[in-house]
């Protein structure tokens, strides 16, 4: 039955998100040993592959949800989706975002239409107000990843890509708060062929690789990671299908992520963001899993603050 | 006659270059009022439109002239070209370049294969350097810009831009040595339809402006540009072409470079070099002329050092 939600899925947003690209890098095959087909969402719409489980959430919303708009919290790329999402069907969005979010993520929300709403920056805050607003204005929360309807979306990507390499023996995306990895496991599951999802992680926020160890969701103490977008828990709802369908997580290192984060902009000339450069950074860390294997990587996105480049 | 020679241009180097995308973006065309195509040069081998001329150069070599090899002296771009360009046909490549030159770039053309000869970093040492090399070695002398083999294949970008996009008003591009304006001028006057083609070059660098100007090449005293690939001057086979097939040269400040680089970098997603976002920056300098109007940029490289990144 997913098989089915999946496709009407992809079916349903296509018309509001760009097929993007799927590139190689013969450089980057000779390090690793690897055959690696990078899915470009960082060409997305929005700069992510979140637009696709953003416009799938505001789809499935009835004629009276959508009169009064849906409401996020997010500082990151969902908080962009979720915007332009919601403009294109004409909707409001709320977004809640953090007083001290940076101003080009506010800029870039506001671009989109988003009505930005501030608070403390602190999960629980972020949560009331929310939940604040919701009561207020009617508006459906949309969580950015645990949400059946946003991890289905996600998914879409991987989907593509096995569409146009049937043969891909793994798919390596990066976990933040899960919806990525979910619906990309969902995915291999239904349309490829014995392909492994394995799920990339800072080591420094290995909430996922602790919680398919102790079988209940972990979360982080600390967030000492480049990889903004992976400071994010998984859910009760992406935490059920990971534990049913990722293969494995691996960790990595900051060096090993910026090392891989520069690779790909030097190697192959795109701008990439470095939750994405986690992904390449597992294949590099483990060749041996990797060596003469045909491997996906979901190149999550690529809105970076160019001013705060860190090599 | 010009045209048979660039459609046979093309058509022998095809299996030695990549066919690269031509890309664009409604937030830049929303900027700046025109509708523009990207030729994005940044994802051809090593990184350059330059491999086009350096393998027609080195494909018309007689049997005799490849035992010998091919000399050039460059620190740029053209290095690694005519290294790769020299590699697939099996013959000799000598690098000049000056023993200053940045370790990376160095190691690039290592990479693809050539022979490094160092010199001081003057361009008197680097032509002494070069001749040397030619005579104790026979290899030919391929000069980076100023050949007109290289200058024809260079062109071939052009041409591919216009195959797909048949109705260009204008093509914008950079100007260094002049190879690449040259030869793009060539490929719009003999398949545009009523295409100019306008150079863009720093204040800082601006020989082809002046030179237009006065009618005879001028030089640089100053080369203060981050825009390093353009601070060569034109040559007596480049420029007679300039001349003839060239509308205009639009001069940009250092400040209209960073800002049409980190433009590109963060709406397209692409890195590309400062030289490349000369050609926007003047597009984005002079509104009135291309506003509603069809323009072609050559995106011409992507190679930068990632850990010099001036924003």
């Amino acid at each position: 039955m997913k098989k089915e939600i999946l496709l009407r899925c992809h079916k349903e947003i296509k018309p509001y998100i760009h097929r993007t690209p799927i590139l190689t890098s013969q450089a980057i095959n000779r390090m690793s040993g690897a055959d690696i087909h990078f899915k470009c969402e960082n060409f997305q719409k929005g700069g992510a592959y979140k637009i696709r489980g953003a416009t799938n959430a505001v789809l499935q919303l009835t004629e009276e949800q959508k009169k009064n708009g849906v409401v996020t919290h997010s500082s990151g790329n969902f908080a962009q989706a979720l915007s332009l999402a919601a403009k294109n069907f004409g909707i409001d969005a709320f977004i809640v975002m953090p007083a001290t979010a940076p101003q080009v993520k506010k800029d870039a929300v506001a671009e989109y239409g988003g009505n930005i709403i501030e608070c403390e920056p602190t999960l629980a805050a972020r949560e009331a107000a929310a939940q604040k607003i919701e009561q207020e204005t009617g508006a459906k929360f949309i969580h950015p990843s645990n949400n059946k309807k946003v991890l289905i979306g996600q998914g879409t990507a991987g989907m593509e890509l096995l569409e146009e390499q049937p043969d891909l023996n793994f798919i390596i995306a990066p976990v933040g708060g899960g919806g990525l990895i979910a619906g990309t496991s969902l995915a291999a599951h239904y349309f490829g062929n014995a392909c492994k999802v394995i799920g990339a992680e800072p080591f420094e926020v290995d909430d996922a690789f602790r919680s398919l160890k102790s079988g209940k969701i972990e979360s982080n103490e600390t967030t000492n990671t480049i990889a903004d977008g992976l400071k994010t828990q998984l859910g009760d709802k992406s935490f059920p299908i990971i534990q049913k369908y990722v293969d494995s997580i691996i960790r990595v290192t900051e060096d090993e992520i910026i090392n891989a984060m520069r690779l790909i902009w030097e190697r192959m000339k795109i701008v990439v963001e470095p939750s994405s450069a986690v992904a390449l950074a597992a294949v590099l860390s483990d060749k041996d899993q990797f060596a003469g294997k045909k491997v996906g990587i979901i190149v999550s996105g690529g809105n970076v603050d160019l001013k705060k480049l860190l090599f």
